[in-house]
This record gives C-alpha cells, structure tokens and sequence, in this order.
C-alpha cells in the first residue's frame, strides 16, 4: 500500500574520485532499505536466520539515474513487488531532494540453513502485505 | 572474438556471515575486469579519463547463480557487448572451477568531463575489437 | 566536556565470515561519528571543504576488544583530544549493550585546496570546545 | 629474514572524492599482503581455519605518509615482527614506485573455533621463519 522508507547520510567511505557514491555502494543501500523494512513489518531479518530462513540475493538490477555525491541525507524507499513460491522481489529507490537517483529491485531466494529452496513462509508473506506496491 | 580474464582471489573484506561473497562487491570484481579489459585493449581507462572521457555506469545487472568463497582464486570474464552513440554495454562472468557464479552486465554512458553525453570516441570502438562478442 | 554520540545499524555488508564485523569498517563507522560531531558542532566537514580546507587522515590507530555483529544498534562515540597546528586528533569507541567493542583514535591534518598544511582554522576550533575530553 | 611483497591495482571502488584511496581500505590491502605471505610460507590462512585456529585482528596502527591513487599498481610489504604466546604481530607496508605511502601493523590474536585465546601453533612459527624481520 506504500513503501518504506529510511535516510541515509553518505559517508566519504561511500564516494569514488568521480566525486559521486561508487556504483556498488547502493547495493547496501537497498540492503539497509529492505531490512528497515522487514524490521518495521514486525520481522526483522536477524530473526528469520535465527529460524533457519536465509534470504540471499539471486539477481539485482539498478539504474542510476543521477549521482548521489557526499554528505547528501538520503531517503532510501523499500517495498514488496512480489512474494511466490521461494522468491521474493524488493523494489527500491534513493532519492534526494524529490529526484530519484538510482532505481532498482533484488530478487531473493528463501533458503534454509542447509541451503535448499524453501516456500517464503506465511509469517514473511503476511508481516510484507503493508509494504506490497 | 574473445573474452578477456584476470584473475582473482576472494579477501576476508569481501566475505559477509553467511560465508559468501557479499552480494555488492561482484559489482567491484566487474569494474576490476572491465578495467584490465581496456588496459589490454590498450585503452587504460585512467588514460581515456585523462582525454576527457568519463564512463560512469548507468544500468547494472547481476545474477547470482552460486556463492563464490573466501580466498578462492576466481575468473573475471570481461567482454563488449555493445558499443553504439553514447553506450557501451559490458558484459561480465565470475567464474570458479569452471562454473559460472555470478554473470552480469554493465551499461556505461560515455560523458565529458562537464558531464555532458558524447559519442564514444572512435579509438575506444576500435581498441575494443578483439573483445567483442 | 562530552563525548558525541549517534547509533549506527550494523548491516550485513559490514559482516565477513566470521560472522562479525570485519576490522577495516570501524574505521568508517569512525568516520561516520566525526562527520556528525563536526555537524553538530556547527561546522558540517561538507563545509569545511567548500571553504578549502580539507582534513586527511595521516594517523590511525584502533583496539579491538570484542566483536560487533550483524544488526547491532551501536553507539559511536566521537571526541576531540587535541587541536594543535596542523592537526587534530579524534578519539572514537564503538559501544554495544554498555560494552566498548573497539576504542581508537585518528589523526587529520588540516591542508588547503593545492594540499598544503594549513593551521587548524579558528572556527574549527571554537566549534570544537564542547566535544574536548 | 626479508619481508614479503605481492602487487595490487587500485581500483576506482577504492578511492574516494578526494581523489585518493579511502583511509580504510589499506586495512584490507594489509589483509591480502599477510594473506599471500601465509600461503607463500606454505600455510594458507584458509587451511589454518580449517584446522580450527583463527587470527582475528585485536590492533591495528597505520601511518599515512602520501596518497595512493587510482589505477596504480602498487606493492604492499609484509614482514612478521613478532610471535609469542597467542599474538602475532605482521608489519605492512604499500610501496609506489620506491615510495612509501603507507606503513603499519596488525596485531592477531591465535583463538581458536569457540573464540578461546590458544598459543601460536609451531607449524605456523615455522612457517613465518623466512618472513621475520
């Protein structure tokens, strides 16, 4: 019904001499995105390894529309594209200033501890509904 | 006609607790690549740079097939995928024991140094050749 | 007379295999408290920069007493224990659950624009008063 | 007897908008320097966990004498300063063309899979031997 969102404030750590956030780094964007989101669903992420269900990335994509450059307080958006069968699709935006920067989703597998598929279980299915886009 | 390989090995930096790669850092494995890619091409990108030529990325995209590990010796695949107008499309393989972990590609916009969009300039069309395919 | 605090989520990015936080990003959650301090002490680092004067570091220095792990809330502290010259040294601790997990401190050198030394500006000074140990 | 040297090309991942490399990455070339010395002295560090003994960091020191750059090909040192009880103490230094750039040491603490100091085994003191400065 509407995404989730944190700000972020770019660390030095984050930039690259082009003057602007390195590309990879808004892969651990959408990463503390996501897990602000799971937290606020009343799931945190931490949790579900502690019940034997891993999440591990099986695709990305991003496109990155304008940089995001040092000390910029940005708003980091998360929300559920889709959960079915072993995968789940996040979506996610940064955005400063009212312009999204970089646009992307991650595809994420459900593995157990042994690292098998398993079905998304129904507490993860139900605790996402609010943030399903 | 072929794609160009380096190799390299996995740090502890690049490890996260589920014992894997962390899912960001394939990003950096492919600039690694693509970089020594243009080195070999006989186009060192801190050389097109120095002429003016920025290429930041604009579209990334990744799958992860399989997880690459701590201090594994890795291959990093690198070819041309595209190079037309403003574009240049890099695509990427991580491969380990001969098994492709992660593959992805990388679409670059070539800008000036006002980051302005130019046309990628016809020495780098032509060092490009050989890693076409 | 104080230390600066704020609270930083450890993400999954930060962790390696050892399930713990692996030691080169204290060095940027260090970073991460001193950009707030110098925020809060109402001399943003962003604005130091645009008034030329730039603040590398040359000295670093860190114990580590005990590991900080995937999503812990820390607390980073910053202090200022020194202004003299040149330079300036910062104190910092990352703190979980009333525990000092890593302590250290890092030199800057204040340099101009074209990387000379520079002596610590008045105002960076005065800024600094509240947050001296 | 003489310290250990391994080369590494700075990618644009590791700089940052001041044009250098980022003050926190030299702690991971220090990591891949002692790492290939390990292997060189004929006990990879992945083999050592393997055998249950692991080396986490408990101290780092570092002096920054002069930027490193992009797309150097920089040589990092590595030497063993000292080994007793359960510490090892690794000098490091990253060299470009006959300049050192920056110098430092990590101390490791020898603890083994549930976290409990242990003595430095004798294969690994042996090991060291050729790298003793």
């Amino acid at each position: 019904m509407a995404c989730h969102e944190i700000t972020y404030r770019v660390p030095y750590a984050d930039t690259d001499q082009m003057g602007v956030v390195y590309y990879a780094n808004y892969l651990t964007y959408f990463e503390r995105g996501r897990t602000e989101m799971l937290r606020d669903a009343g799931l945190p992420y931490s949790e579900l390894e502690k019940q034997g269900i891993f999440l591990p990335v099986i695709e990305a994509h991003c496109k990155y529309l304008a940089p995001a450059r040092y000390d910029q307080l940005l708003t980091l958006q998360s929300w559920v594209e889709e959960i079915k069968g072993v995968r789940m699709i996040i979506g996610s935006k940064v955005i400063y200033a009212g312009t999204t920067l970089v646009s992307g989703s991650v595809t994420l597998a459900c593995i157990s501890a042994d690292r098998k598929p398993v079905r998304a279980p129904e507490p993860l299915i139900a605790a996402c509904q609010p943030f399903f886009l």
